[in-house]
């Protein structure tokens, strides 16, 4: 019953999007919208009181029987990347709705139940990502926030504006200082570590931060058919040869849970006559442990001298941004595994190498998430695959967590 | 005085160009018409007769004593790539008018003399290359020349119809059959090995030809934060290996002259928090020497293939062209040299790894270059520079080639 209305409900959310391919359902877009609008309509079956605050996160409550005690919170979100999954964000809708549902049905809990639908997730459509939980947080960057447009130039605070929410009410959305019991989401991994262990369930300890780079490579242009081989200052190999390093600085602090990624790359001018004399790289380096990224940026600027030195090439590193990984709580992490541990599901502690909103809600109360399984680690895009048997076991472990934090 | 008389030429054509960066004169532009107009004019004031064929090339005639004898040529071109410098191309037109100058003014030749101004030397405006030489050469593509377009959407045909020249007469532009006596260009090095050596005078002996390669990586997407650094199938990390297996191939072949050049390289999705799941490179492989590219290109697949199996990636080798170098005629390469060392200067024999007007020119007649030496061996680029010195040595050696070619 419960696996057919999960399935039911997650089927009816996925027909909110635009276009053939995947799944698209931008921040405040029409469907986003109507996916929130259906979302509200099961909440408001269920009894739950909600209320939708500045940014337009949605809060549907149930209240538990000690009125002093603070709410325990299940959210994720709606919004989607531009031909993205089916489950990335609504799985912790989903999930969270069928949880407070089982546990509704089997009386009421001490604790208030929260269940939120944060706004704007994805940076697709704005440039910023956890706008909703950001605001919550009360780390909300009105100057910024209102400068940005999507690729149409509609800008965010319009786009709240035209879909009844109030931008002037944005700062209002902070719950700091207000008590919260705590902080719980379920999500997909977003990549293969669960599925190519056999785990059905992983309890998340920590999240990545991401530290990202633009390298800069000038050498010397000339022509491809007349600069010999030895009189080359190709800005192009030098930037081959940090790509190379990027993934062995990265390998070296494995062990760390340390990533890199050159994600993007551009040469000057790019044409295939010309030696290009200029490369541009994006990197992505991140981490759960702090002092391991900031060693990684340090081995890969020495070996990026090395490499420049060798080139004859002129290289500059800009640092974009460079935040700081969040620990999630262990009193959340325990109560997750131990209702891994009861109901006999085999599970790991792992790290989140994406960001979410419970990132942000980790600086309001004690915060953790639940990981499910996906195919081959393949999100943000249409093949990006959860099973039911997966999903229905992260319901279940999501409803026993959830009931001993509200006892 | 004669100097005074090229550094005014050059100066004077260099005016007509468009916008603040280097010259940008497109073939068949307005400043390209004015740079034509100009050259005109200088070879009426010197007597030459002169003639436009369909394809707008310019042939100035001076006739030499003996009505039987076939012309000696000179000629090259005014059109230029945007933003490119000053002496590539115009060098060799104004040398041609001042070395036939200089013979004028010493008597008159047994063969008669020509300077040849030839149509859309660059590719930059309508994508083909040479299109002049190539239609003396009777090797014009009529069907893909009537669909060539330029960025703003005017069709080649149409852009010579508009200059007053004739799309209609452009195969009766084809001097197959005709007798000609011999043909020179000289031109800048657009290279730095005469710079590098120390040498005035390359004279040229062969011109590579391009084999051009679109490579293709096809590994899998993954978020950037949550795939393990072992679970990767990154394509932009077997593209940066198959740049340098291209570097390291052209080196073990650096003796036969053979270059690789990896000229523009694209990754798809190209963002910060996705590990490329696609790349393309545009490869460009050159020599004089037809069996040492085709090595090349064999080690070069060796290599991909074993990177690829190593990397499990997929990668898929088109090649876009492969042409066949040019070998020059030893007669005019005799002639240049022997100018050389009556005249003192110091030379050597090279080969041009760039293509010019004269590989075509060299299935009509005995064809040889003339290189000068330029700044850094840049070229294309509004930094190209020759020195006056140098320039005046190209035409010393120039004048004296023509009048041994043309007694």
């Amino acid at each position: 019953m419960d696996r057919d209305w999960v399935l039911h409900a997650l089927e009816t959310i996925s027909g909110y999007t635009r276009g053939d391919t995947g799944i698209t359902r931008l921040a405040l877009s029409e469907e986003e919208l109507q996916a929130r609008s259906y979302v509200i309509s099961v909440m408001e079956k269920m009894g739950m009181k909600i209320r939708v605050d500045g940014i337009g996160n949605i809060i549907g409550r149930l209240s538990g029987t000690d009125p002093a005690a603070a709410p325990v919170i299940v959210g994720s979100h709606l919004d989607s990347v531009p031909e993205g999954g089916r489950y990335d964000g609504v799985l912790g809708i989903v999930a969270g709705l069928a949880a407070i549902r089982r546990i509704q049905s089997e009386g009421t809990t001490r604790h208030p139940l929260e269940l939120i639908v944060f706004t704007a997730e994805e940076s697709s459509r704005f440039g910023f990502a956890t706008m909703g939980s950001k605001a919550m947080a009360g780390v909300a960057d009105i100057r910024a926030w209102s400068k940005a447009k999507d690729s149409q130039g509609t800008g965010f605070m319009e786009a709240l504006a035209t879909a009844g929410f109030q931008p002037d009410q944005i700062e209002a959305a902070s719950r700091v200082g207000e008590p919260i019991h705590s902080f719980i989401e379920i999500h997909i991994e977003q990549g293969p570590v669960l599925e190519d262990a056999g785990l059905a369930i992983g309890v998340v300890e920590a999240i990545a931060a991401p530290t990202r780079l633009k390298i800069k490579v000038e050498g010397t242009p000339g022509h491809s058919g007349t600069t010999p081989m030895d009189s080359r200052e190709d800005a192009l190999v030098t930037a081959a040869q940090i790509v190379m390093a990027v993934r062995e600085v990265a390998l070296e602090r494995y062990g760390e849970g340390t990533v890199g990624t050159v994600g993007n790359i551009k040469v000057y001018p790019g044409v295939m006559n010309v030696i290009p004399g200029l490369a541009e790289l994006w990197v992505d380096i991140r981490g759960v442990n702090h002092d391991s990224v900031i060693e990684t940026m340090q081995e890969l600027k020495d070996e990026i001298s090395i490499i420049a030195e060798s080139e004859g090439t002129t290289v500059s590193i800009e640092v974009l941004t460079s935040d700081k990984p969040v620990r999630l709580h262990p009193k959340v992490a325990d109560a997750v595994e131990n209702a891994c541990k009861d109901l006999k599901i085999p599970f790991r502690r792992m790290n989140s190498g994406a960001g979410h909103d419970a990132m942000h809600m980790a600086s309001l109360c004690p915060t953790g998430m639940i990981f499910i399984p996906c195919a081959r680690g393949i999100s943000h895009n249409p093949e990006e695959y959860a099973s039911p048997d997966d999903i229905m076991t992260g319901v279940d472990v999501l409803t026993r967590t959830m009931r001993e934090l509200a006892e």
